[in-house]
């Protein structure tokens, strides 16, 4: 197993675009700090600063890439005749999630409810709450949300969380548009079959909700590693919901909706019939968690967005043979495993398991490095990377275009 | 390995403090957000708000464990006749700061610039940086830092950098204060014996620099586990840089400042002649990673000080047999193992593999959850965790006393 993601990772580190970018810069200007490239931004005078300008630790999106992802998500489920619903847990980002709506997505997911409530307040509409809210105070707070935002709409996945939350909508003079939460494994969600069913019908006959149809989401299919186990495996995962979905409509319950499937299995779940959208998250960035997972056309390397998300490191100490310290350890990149990967490196083995320090060893480098020199990294799993920084840097050809609040950082309640 | 440490965790949950602390409460009332609670804070009526009633996942800190675990530092390390000087990278958090120079610290470290400045923005003085700063805006900002706090000293780790430093400092028209950070390792700091004695020199010889002394810290003894073999362990690898320490000496050079250890090794270093503080970090809150270490009273679990930590999250699912799922993940209480512990219940194997659900497994429970009840967390590793939050809430006999901003959050550059 190890020798074969060494292969991977070195094919894609060589081939693939992110090979052709720069190995190292040398960083003797700028040092921007998150303050002042806010400040830039305010201005209107950020024009010319270079990605290997910034104070690093720096969390870093390229444009053109990330443009490239969304409209390769278009292209391909349009033939599909299904629809995205990206996932907003992952980039936390409104400027992302306004990107995603003009490039043909529906809407958008949140997995918390302080999420929807950051992206609501900065103009989002369309948003589909993933997880059910079940204490009161939540519960009050998104009938708040739902007063002013007509697309809202929510998971439930318990008879009692229906009966609370119909009070709570008509307390707040509503009908809040729900969609029940289908479990495939045993995380969340409601088990498909009778109490699914049952679950529909009741909501039906709560006067102050409105059922809009099923979500039934596979966390556990997403990085199934080789395209045709994961085919098979991710539908086989998902008859018990494709067959409450059609219970549902044998009872004349709502299946408007009928969303599921990841960036792993979004050219999978449309096979299955009735599927309407897919929750698509880290095609947006890509990392090396997805690019180990292989596949339709290529089954070493999943190749079918580019990784647009980077973050760039300095390099702080060279003392020791076959070793390189960077200032981008656990609280910039998290633990996830594998990687992170050093872009033009082929061989770097990055152990960012220090909280403040990344530790490179390696065999064979393709040049030599000192103290100050930057590197630049594909993360290995996007979604808590970008939650461990205020901003992204938005990158065009290596030049910052526009410093993006990751508003929903932090935002796990 | 695996079957120790799970007596160790079954011991701890049950003998110690943590076990007597509520095991589920059903979250009924309040649901208070962060935004909610800081208002309250500001008008100063947070009286009465139970740990119960906040948001989920929330970070909470019990403020009497948080003051023994003070005291009981001071008075250890008096014994040995060495300080402290608390690495405030633990907690980001200048209130915590505060309590610890009140509580006899002689200063506070810091592993990064911007946090740094962020504690020095918060009216801390004392403030030693572990991290040389290598590029040239961080060198500039560290030297606008020391000519607004004389009391801020610098890692220095390589010759040019200490000549850059020395520019700097003369640009800015301060004599700045540098320690010599010497290797235990191969992650940071200059090698131990010829090349650290002779980057000492040099400091020595710069106009604008004034060598302070030593650093000299061991990132990989501390989690030794069992204290005998963490002692033998400890010393022997510090062996080097004491060397070190008696050729500063005999060369003159100064040594008013000889730091190292941390919670792992508080009452190891002080053994070692000449050292003069201990970096201590995790004492202040503890967690799962160092109560596995054992201790030198009691070998299966570190009990010195007193967990006092923790994340208050929901029970969002019961569904599956012998499964729970909660609001808190991977981006509530990171990647780290082992843990986190659930406490009052000696069985549970909690998973925060997944970004936005805790998913706890057991055989034997101590009690029947249902959705809505709350359960009380020991964090796997704090520093990362606290990491993921804007505010902890300051907890006496379970009711919020304060809101405390973790101001140096995500300041990882």
């Amino acid at each position: 197993m190890a020798s074969t993601l060494k292969v991977s990772r070195r094919n894609f580190l060589v081939t693939s675009g992110a090979g052709a970018a720069a190995l190292c810069v040398t960083g003797n200007a700028g040092g921007y700090t998150g303050e002042e490239m806010r400040a830039r931004a305010a201005k209107g005078t950020l024009t010319g600063v270079s990605k290997w300008e910034l104070d690093t630790p720096a969390l870093c999106v390229d444009l053109d890439r990330l443009s490239r992802n969304i409209e390769t998500m278009r292209t391909k489920l349009r033939e599909m005749k299904v629809s995205s619903r990206p996932h907003a847990k992952t980039h936390k980002c409104p400027a992302i999630a306004k990107l995603q709506l003009a490039g043909g997505s529906i809407g958008i997911c949140t997995a918390k409810l302080s999420e929807a409530e950051v992206f609501a307040a900065n103009g989002i509409q369309p948003i589909l709450m993933t997880t059910s809210n079940v204490s009161p105070a939540k519960i009050r707070r998104a009938m708040e949300l739902r007063k002013t935002n007509r697309q809202f709409i929510q998971a439930v996945d318990y008879p009692q969380n229906a009966r609370d939350l119909n009070d709570a909508a008509r307390a707040a003079g509503v009908i809040a548009d729900v969609v029940i939460d289908v479990a495939i494994g045993t995380r969340s969600g409601v088990p498909p079959g009778d109490q699914a069913l049952a679950l529909g019908q009741l909501v039906d006959t709560l006067p102050n909700l409105k059922l809009r149809g099923i979500i039934s989401y596979d966390g556990g299919a997403q990085h199934i590693k080789g395209f045709k186990t994961r085919l098979d495996q991710t539908l086989n995962r998902f008859a018990p919901s494709l067959e409450t979905y059609d219970r549902f409509k044998r009872a004349g319950l709502s299946t408007e909706i009928f969303s599921g499937g990841g960036t792993g299995t979004y050219n999978i779940l449309p096979k299955a019939q009735g599927v309407t959208d897919v929750q698509v998250g880290s095609y947006i960035f890509m990392d090396c968690q997805y690019i180990e997972i292989g596949g339709e056309s290529n089954d070493a390397e999943y190749t079918d967005f580019e990784p647009s998300l980077t973050v760039v490191t300095t390099v702080l100490n060279t003392y020791f043979p076959k070793s390189i310290t960077t200032d981008a350890g656990a609280k910039a990149l998290t633990l996830n495993k594998p990687g992170p990967w050093v872009i033009g490196e082929k061989d770097f083995n990055y152990n960012a398991g220090s909280d403040e320090f990344g530790v490179i060893r390696y065999e064979t480098a393709q040049r030599s490095y000192k103290v100050g020199d930057k590197l630049e990294l594909i993360v290995p799993h996007c979604d808590p990377a970008v939650n461990e920084y205020d901003q992204m840097y938005a990158i065009r050809n290596d030049r910052v275009e526009a410093v993006w609040p990751v508003s929903a950082r932090g935002h796990s309640q």
